[in-house]
This record gives structure tokens, sequence and C-alpha cells, in this order.
């Protein structure tokens, strides 16, 4: 058992769209992310991704409306549900799913990562 | 889907030691509670426990040591773990635990309870 400091964490990376382990509970990973610019269209099949934004602000766009989220903010988005991150400046963001989850939920892109530990 | 405030949700109650479920994903709770005073020693059996700090000073008794977390900072406590929570002034704090999980692990006391939704 260790006390994780989310701000020491971010500061140890620099790297967009590559979620880094912090932790791991009940079958799912505790990631944190900076994400800059757009991603790509995409849904989890099988899990449903939570997003809290502790800096910036994250869009989340759905197949018929968007979400805005700013720090202090999350949402859970539910398997199967398409979703596009876009971050017009960049954010930092815990975020949590299982630990099966895949950044792009299989689509081909270069960014697709499971996430490795920090 | 939703965004959640959490500033907003913790504006929505006072008592302490009473959990609030604000997300549910893959069969956990994310949760919002505020603590004051000493809890009880517990363990959880089968469900590992996230606490993520966000306001005040949270100290974790465990049987051979103590963690302290500050806001912005989050440990896990594997199931089967015994520990104790102080604050020994008020805190906020994210849990993140299995839906069936008690707070008291099953121990009789008058808090024990499995959290209602905010």
């Amino acid at each position: 058992m260790k006390v994780v400091n989310l701000a020491a964490c971010f500061g140890r990376f620099s790297e967009h769209w590559s979620p880094k382990i912090v932790g791991e509970l009940n079958g799912q990973h505790v990631k944190l992310a900076k994400l800059q610019g757009e991603f790509v269209w995409h849904q989890h099949e099988q899990e449903d991704e939570l997003f809290l934004v502790v800096e910036g602000t994250l869009r989340i766009v759905l197949e018929d409306r968007e979400l805005t989220l700013r720090p202090g903010e999350f949402t859970i988005i539910p398997r199967g549900v398409r979703h596009l991150p876009i971050a017009d400046e960049e954010v930092q963001v815990i975020l949590l799913e299982p630990t099966s989850t895949n950044s792009t939920g299989g689509v081909n892109d270069p960014r697709s990562t499971g996430g490795e530990w920090l």
C-alpha cells in the first residue's frame, strides 16, 4: 500500500494519448493521461470507462450530442457507446476502466494502447 | 450519460460517514463521503477500496503503520486488510469500490451502510 500523489505522477510524463497505470483494484486500472488534439471514434465492447478531468477542458463527442468536462467533473461512458475525445488544449485526466481496456477499443490507430505502469 | 461536478455534489449533503453514490461502472460504485472523527477498525473480505482525498487530511491507520492522504492523493486498501480511517478535521473523499461494499465490512456500527444514491 502506498500513497499516490496525482500531481507528482502527472509530472513524470509528457506524452499525449499514452495512459499511465497508477493503481489497480477489483480488475480495474486507474490510469492518468495527458490528451491534446482529437482522438479517434471508438467504443469499448465490454468496458465502461470513467473520465475525471484534473486540468483543462475535455470534450467528448457522442453520436447525438457532446459532453464538456472541466476540472473536478467526471462522466462515465458505458460499454458499447461510440465516443470521440477532443482536447483543444492539453487536458490532464484520470481514467478508470477494466484492465482489459484498449484505448481505441481495437480501432487501428498508432495511439492504440492498453497503457503501461508509470 | 451526464457530467457530474464533484464540488456541486459535495455541496448537496453534510452528514459524516454517509457515502453518496454518484456513479456506477463495471460493478463498482463511485461514492463521495464527508468524514470527521474516528471510524471503526474493519476490513472488506472481497473488495479492494480506493480513497482519493479532495479536501482535508485523511489518516488511514493500518496494523503496522499509518498512511496520510492529502488533497490530490489516493491509496488502495486491498481486500482483507484491516484499516481505521481517521479525519481529525473534516475530509472530503472519493471512494471507489464494488457495489457490494458495506462501509464497515459488516462490523456492527450505527454508521454501517452500503451508501445511497445522491
